[in-house]
């Protein structure tokens, strides 16, 4: 067997850099296709900092861009992380050298996948991002390599791991969610500044890559509509969970004759779902196909040794001498998909209403709704221990969700009502 | 972009024969890599079968083999079926000639894939089968590639559908074995001859190829210990679901020190368990490894259109280009694995026994056990209805197969015992 070595240049040494520098040196000879790879040069922010690899004997490289161009990379791997910067600058100077790039980094990918598919494709070098992506879940290759002999509908799924795992301990501790996230802060599962987690932003970022695999689009971070965790009460975990519903953070794309729809939002999910039932720091993804129906896929979306582990296959995919377009067609083929109007978009709905404790309340409520052709699927009123106001909560069957936010914006205004009405979505998958 | 036509000679139209002619001719240039994919030939048993595709523009021919050597056959697919006969005589000939080959036949790889590998091999053309396993579940995929940055250390799954229907069925409608499976032979889910199916011949022939290519091993489907479900009786479906669990027919491969076992059997999985929940005809596959942990895929695992997707996907890849070995290593690297000594096997197990309805039998049964080593978990005992005997039933700790096996035996020897005792195996995973 041709046991060529391949020269791996490794950007960016932070828990998956390291892991992979410990898989790399274990396993040279990892890839069934042959090859012996190596890790050539490495480079990251500090080069004293204490890892659990030796990088003594790796030559160094104050620069990731010039270890992107240096001779002895013939792989070069991006795990710097950011949209912009040094990760792109490294990404960017790789393809031009004709070098083929394997990177984990969601946001340069949802954000410049376009113009780096191009920049791939005109110097003839792959461009992979399994790792991106779910970590050790291999979405990226089904959606691109598995799935060619179908129409994808819709995916969705759960994509961050540090906001399931806040929703369940919120459910299962009875715990605030600034309560969950200090904690998960001080345990090292949430970042210091966790907006691109708990905001939503990341999981835009990974269904934004899924959604331009899956429909053959350019990715459009732009369009994706985003709404994160920060506002999910307490009450509303329980009131949803009287319902038969489990509230998550859904990330989904769907195709549509009208266009195409991108979005991440907390969704009610029935109990028995598997999306309801993927917990703690699980990632969960459905795919669903004019001729495959429902695909289900399940696993770990982080953590260091999953995601080293999905770098390594990109590795061997670059060994293996596939030769693909990075997002299902060509470049200059690649168009972004048209954002869906919100009226053409039918979906159930939760809906919550702090209300006066007194009589008409109610009435005045479903009045509203059934003039804006809202139809109620399921109605809970709880006793309150003296607070202010009443808590009422319903479902609502399928309804257009322009008429869906025009009837929430007029009973917000009633008198009785006495704070801004909470609107989630009910899964659709 | 590259449109070089592709010649694809499809050997076998059933239905997914069918399914994938409709298919080509719709979407001729459904693969990512280019090409413009066109069907140059067909062969099947009759000509003249009413098809839901007409096939009267392509050339016919009677025999597989000369379709496989045909100048025009670029791509050679074969979903005739068989381990032996015209489908391996006609993958022979198409490997010989140079050609690539994609198949959806389990038993000719799970029986012949180490020869067809060298052959593969020999003549630099490659062998695909991802619609050989879990129809539209892309696991063949999964393991071959995105696996590869891991150490797999067992695999277990659903792998036949029409035995996860029946059993479904038998829980649903409390009706006996033989009369569900009588209803999914008159509803077409069945064949005449069962067997394969309901024998696990079929899912062994899967979990034999997913074996292959999670170790790095030959196929050994000799060594494969098979039980199907064809002596699951609805006593037992009933049982076990009072202790808490449903029966599966489950396929696993593990890996240990001592080597590597692959078998297939009725298993009680717990209730919540998502092999438990995975009902009717549907797939499901945990593989886990040292890296990523526990993966979870679950789709539809037959049909026409699932099926015929991952032909094309297959197609898809050989237009791709990527060279890997057939099962991961070199054909003349790859061995058979050495297969478990049942002493070495530790599990937990349901064990049912007949008994009269006396005083001392449970202490004799329980003496018994406990001289073999064999502890109990739980026990249970219900009132019966005037039936002869008392049915018992109980689930073990975790002991070793040959201590139980040798229990069982001695209790089968007990003259209160009425009737050969049931073990079933409770899932590892």
């Amino acid at each position: 067997m041709d046991r060529k070595p391949w020269g791996i240049g490794v950007a960016g040494l932070g828990t998956v850099g390291a892991g992979l520098l410990q898989f790399l040196g274990e396993n040279p000879a990892f890839a069934p296709a042959g090859g012996l790879a190596y890790v050539s040069g490495v480079s990251a922010r500090s080069r004293s900092r204490p890892r659990p690899v030796d990088i003594s004997n790796i030559p160094w490289f104050d620069d990731p861009v010039a270890l992107a161009q240096a001779d002895a990379t013939e792989i070069f791997v991006e795990l710097i992380g950011g949209s912009d910067g040094p990760a792109k600058a490294a990404v960017e100077a790789a393809l031009r050298a004709g070098k083929p790039v394997v990177t984990a980094n969601k946001a340069l990918i949802a954000e410049h996948g376009a113009e780096l598919a191009a920049l791939a494709e005109e110097n003839d070098a792959p461009l992979l991002f399994e790792a991106a992506v779910m970590g050790g879940v291999p979405a990226v290759k089904v959606v691109r390599e598995a799935l060619v002999g179908d129409d994808i509908h819709s995916i969705a799924g759960i994509l961050n791991g540090t906001c399931n795992y806040i929703l369940t301990e919120m459910e299962a501790t009875g715990r605030s969610f600034e309560e969950v996230l200090a904690e998960a802060q001080r345990l090292g599962y949430a970042e210091a500044d966790p907006t691109m987690d708990v905001g939503g932003f990341d999981a835009a970022h990974k269904i934004t890559i899924l959604a331009a695999l899956a429909f053959g689009c350019a990715p459009n971070f732009a369009a994706a509509e985003i709404e994160g965790i920060d506002q999910v009460a307490l009450l509303d975990i329980r009131m949803a969970k009287d319902l038969g519903y489990r509230i998550k953070l859904v990330a989904s794309a769907e195709r549509s004759p009208h266009g195409a729809l991108v979005r991440v939002h907390p969704t009610l999910a029935p109990l028995d779902h598997p999306l309801a039932r993927a917990g703690g720091a699980l990632n969960a993804l459905f795919i669903e196909g004019e001729r495959t129906g429902r695909l289900f896929l399940q696993g770990p979306g982080a953590g260091a040794a999953p995601t080293a582990a999905a770098v390594a296959a990109d590795i061997s995919d670059v060994i293996a001498g596939a030769r693909r377009p990075v997002f299902q067609a060509p470049a200059e083929d690649l168009t972004p998909f048209d954002p869906v109007d919100p009226s053409k978009l039918m979906g159930r709905a939760y809906l919550r209403f702090l209300v006066k404790d007194e009589p008409g309340v109610i009435a005045a409520v479903s009045e509203t709704l059934a003039e804006a052709g809202v139809s109620i699927e399921s109605f809970l009123q709880k006793p309150t221990e003296g607070a202010e106001g009443v808590p009422i909560v319903l479902t609502t069957h399928a309804v257009a969700e322009s008429a869906l936010s025009a009837a929430v914006e007029r009973i917000a205004g009633l008198p009785a009502v006495l704070d801004r009405p909470r609107l989630l979505r009910i899964a659709r998958i």
